[in-house]
C-alpha cells in the first residue's frame, strides 16, 4: 500500500542533498517530477529535473484539472501532476514530493494519509550564511528567500514530522526511518499480512 | 516529551529477546517492571523482572487505583504501577510495557497517545514448534497458549503498528525506527525546538 510523502523545507536548508540521498538508501521512493514553464537552466533535463512546459500547454493541464498542487512562484508556475503520481502509485512505489507548504496544504487536502516532514535549518544565521554561500543570488533575492523562509516556518505545525537539519546523514537516516514506520503501520500492513492472521482466526 | 510504548505478541513469538535486544539498542527506552502475585521463578529478581506482591497488597493497591493496567493470568495477578511509570516519564524516559491486548486496551483509555505495536510469529506453525521446543510445558500448556495467541491476534487491527518477527535483529531495528520516528513528530517536536522557530517570527 503506497503513500505520498510530501517534503517542505525553506530555501537554503539542504533539501536538495538531503532528497538525492534518501533517494540512494530508499530505491522504493520515486521522486515526483513536476511540471514547471520555468526555462530549464544548464544540466537539467527535461522528464528528470522537470517536465518544461510553455504557459499555454500548463494552463490546459490546469483546466483539465491534471494537477494534484500547483503553485506560481517568482512568476513562473509550477504543478505536480496527478497521473504520473497514480501511476508509480499503482506500481509499488511510495512517491516523494519536493513542495512548498502551499503545495503541501493541496496535496493534503487530496491524499489526508500522506506523509509530510518538514525540515527546519540550524538556525535563522546559518540559513543567511547558506544562501550568501551559494553566491548565486543578489541581496535582494536572498532578503526574498529569507522572507518565504518565515512564511514557510510559520505553517511547520500543520507536517506530521519535524526534522532539524543539522547533519545531512543523520537528516537522510531520520527521514529513512520516518518512512520505514510508515510502512509497518498496521493499516498498510494488513493487507499483505491477511494470510498469517487468517491463520490465527 | 516522553511516551509510552506497548509492545504485544503471543507467548513464543519471541517477545522477550525482542525487548531485552531493543533496550540495548535505545539507552532511553525504560522497560516497566509490573508487580504480580506470581511467586518468583529461579533467577528472577525482585525489582528487575517484576514486583514480587501478596495478594492482600495487590488487591489494596488495585483499591487504590495504583495501576495503569492489570489482569489476572492463568490465576495470577500482574499489574503496572502508574507511579513508577509517571516517575521515569517525567525524568524523560520513554517506557515500555509488555503486556497483553487486554492491557494495552487499558492503557490506551488512560493514555491515547500511547504507541502500541503488535509482534506477529512468521506462521501459526512456527508458533507450535517454538513452543514445544521450549520443553517447558506440557501439552494442554501449548493449547492453552495457542488458543490464547488465537484470541490476542484478533485485536492485532487495534495496534498502531504490526511487525512479522522473522528475524530477531531486522524486528529490533524496526521497533527502533518506530520509536524514532515517534520522537521526530512536529507534536513531540514542537517544545524542544520553541527557539529555533521562534528565530522565523
Amino acid at each position: 500500500m503506497s503513500f505520498l510523502i510530501v517534503i517542505s523545507a525553506p530555501s537554503g536548508t539542504g533539501k536538495t542533498s538531503v532528497v538525492s540521498s534518501l533517494l540512494q538508501v530508499d530505491p522504493n521512493i520515486n521522486l515526483s517530477v513536476s511540471h514547471t514553464t520555468r526555462p530549464p537552466r544548464q544540466n537539467e533535463v527535461d522528464g528528470h529535473d522537470y517536465f518544461f512546459v510553455d504557459r499555454a500547454r500548463f494552463q490546459e493541464m490546469l483546466k483539465q484539472r491534471e494537477f494534484l498542487e500547483s503553485a506560481e512562484v517568482y512568476g513562473n508556475f509550477y504543478g505536480t501532476s496527478r497521473s504520473w503520481i497514480e501511476e508509480k502509485m499503482a506500481a509499488g512505489k511510495d512517491v516523494l514530493l519536493e513542495i512548498d507548504c502551499q503545495g503541501a496544504l493541496q496535496v493534503r487536502e487530496l491524499y489526508p494519509q500522506a506523509l509530510s516532514i518538514f525540515i527546519l535549518p540550524p538556525s535563522l544565521e546559518i540559513l543567511k550564511q547558506r544562501l550568501e554561500q551559494r553566491g548565486m543570488d543578489e541581496n535582494k533575492v536572498i532578503e526574498r528567500r529569507l522572507s518565504a523562509a518565515r512564511e514557510e516556518v510559520s505553517h511547520v505545525h500543520k507536517y506530521d514530522y519535524l526534522i532539524v537539519n543539522q547533519d545531512l546523514q543523520e537528516t537522510v537516516q531520520q527521514i529513512a526511518c520516518i518512512v520505514r514506520a510508515e510502512r509497518l503501520k498496521t493499516i498498510r500492513q494488513l493487507a499483505g499480512q491477511r494470510e498469517l492472521i487468517a491463520q490465527f482466526a
